[in-house]
């Protein structure tokens, strides 16, 4: 087998203007080469509103160059030697937003299934980070993409590579405390936000038989699509007055996909019934607004966040995206049209998730 | 047997002063006699901070004149025709925060035991409060009380009327959101305060099996008694330096019975290991500071609220305490220096619950 190569070619970002649709095509370098490694030829990614964050240095300094993109399916062109989960040249895999753990005994959350908590040594993101030995992760908007092999999942035949790579961030990102909040017949759901996150965490509800998933969004502008992908009522926070209060103590569970200082943190709550639990996923660029405890006391109710998911749910995310034939919403653009992409969707016009091809 | 009485004696909240040792030794009329009710000759009645900030008007104006008092036993000397539980005359009952709820069918929290929700017309305070015919409800700190039998739990022989009164209120508190959340061997259980909740929140810990117990208080001073009560490490948060770096993810569940807008909670917080709960008890007069959405998302832990408890828990409390030896650590008081015992409250004195004694 010929070495492995040293460089691929990518959407490169530069400084913080390049999350304003400035990303440049150019070569890379990718991580180094381990014999537990997997390279990818890209087939598609997905556009994920972290790969914005990171571009413009919202949560913290990027470590410029950077490669976003962290949805990504293709298939495997080089397997090491000592690659995990037997993947072999030319099977379907996917990656999301992690790449690599510590892996090692000692660490709690890797040794109980948890590589997605480990904060050791060897723990990476699939990108604008750094692994032990220095070389930078390098994410999907590219021809390539190298990574561990223990985070590359393969992907069910019956899942379109299109289709398969936005779970691997925003669909594992709401299925995972939908599951780990007993999601399900008897339980009912509430969604705030329908973008990329919240259209998964309709299909979701609907697909784990969930009793009842109400939309929460602020005009009615969606509220079509979200009765099509399974909501079974739906509140525009904007539009319907008193809602807080009409509403009030009808949902088991809800999983807030927007975060902002303005929004109607206190009036979500409400909308909790009794031991209710009301999980933030993602991280947002602002404070939360001040937190009501009486209405946290009134129903026993828990407010928590959540981010990302487990190996084993990423696998079991996708049988049940099998076993219901779950279908996201997309709008696809070729990969030469990432900065277009970037451009649209900051203008909010996914519906509901924007993937780049190659 | 004789006509009800309509009158009782005990002592009285005119005005917010009362809460500083103004109560005054006075008759006053119970609520309206049905024959659901009993009447109880109070053997003691715990002093509970819920007393003085009700006397102060802290959370909200009171309804002057109050008489408050809600960790009450004594004995059944009136029993209606139609009372709940199969109380007689001579009884040892005990009272907590509740005395009243609607009980109808089409109360989902009635129905599910969840009389402690209810929010319908019924739903009653212990003192505080009136019932749906306008009377006043009573509490503890006077000669007698009167309740609907409902909420008169039997108490157990084998606990002392002094040691099982503020297990009503103080007890109850502290031992459901453990329960609720899975205390026992495994867990890890951490408690915020070392006040009369706290010290039930270690007894209940220990009692409960778990796997360790860390106090965590300001200051060393109450750190011998907590290691007698059964705590296993203790954090002193004003004098050691880094405590939420050193304890950092050493505790699933933490029971926190202080609430300031002053109080490290995001450094309380840090001492949650992955999935760890913390549960505020006790609701504050202030706000409670701004929360630390990435320590929650980082641990997907929860933040929650919790008040009181359940009829069945309290039950099961008693019997917990029946079995394993609880003994709550008291300064008892003679009912005729309830003022005194106001003002010795506020001072911080209790070592860890007064208890007032007919």
């Amino acid at each position: 087998m010929s070495c492995p190569p040293t460089s691929f070619i990518g959407w490169v970002g530069h400084d913080k203007s390049s999350a304003k649709g400035n990303l440049r095509w150019e070569s890379f370098v990718p991580k180094t080469w381990t014999e537990e490694d997997v390279d990818i030829a890209i087939e598609c990614c997905g556009v994920c509103g972290s790969d914005i964050h990171t571009l413009r240095s919202g949560w913290a300094p990027a470590d410029y160059p950077v490669i976003v993109g962290h949805e990504i399916v293709g298939r495997a062109v080089r397997v090491g030697r000592k690659a995990a989960g037997g993947i072999k040249v030319g099977d379907r895999v996917g990656v999301g937003a992690q790449s690599s753990a510590c892996l090692t005994a000692e660490c709690e959350d890797c040794s109980n299934g948890d590589e997605h908590h480990c904060e050791n040594e060897g723990n990476c993101n699939t990108y604008d980070m750094r692994y032990p030995d220095g070389s930078k992760a390098t994410g999907g908007y590219a021809e390539h993409t190298r990574v561990p092999s223990h985070f590359a999942f393969k992907i069910p035949e019956a899942i379109s590579s299109i289709e398969a790579a936005p779970m691997l961030c925003a669909g594992i990102t709401v299925y995972a405390p939908l599951v780990e909040n007993n999601a399900g017949p008897g339980i009912r759901v509430g969604i705030v936000g329908v973008g990329g996150l919240g259209h998964f965490g309709l299909l979701w509800a609907k697909a784990l038989g969930c009793t009842s998933i109400t939309a929460i969004s602020r005009t009615t502008a969606k509220k079509d699509d979200c009765l099509k992908m399974g909501a079974t009522a739906f509140i525009a926070t904007d539009e319907e007055e008193d809602w807080s209060t009409k509403y009030a103590k009808t949902v088991d569970l809800i999983v807030c996909t927007v975060s902002s200082h303005k929004m109607p943190l206190n009036d979500y709550l409400k909308l909790l019934r009794l031991r209710g639990t009301f999980i933030m996923v993602g991280v947002p660029e602002d404070s939360l607004p001040a937190i009501d405890l009486g209405t946290l006391t009134d129903r026993r109710a828990k407010i928590g966040g959540s981010t990302v998911g487990s190996r084993q749910q990423i696998r079991e995310m996708l049988d049940l995206a099998v076993e219901k034939g779950v279908h996201p919403w997309i709008n696809m653009y070729p990969m030469k049209d990432a900065n277009k992409a970037l451009i649209e969707f900051e203008e909010g016009k996914p519906r509901y998730r924007f993937v780049l091809k190659n």
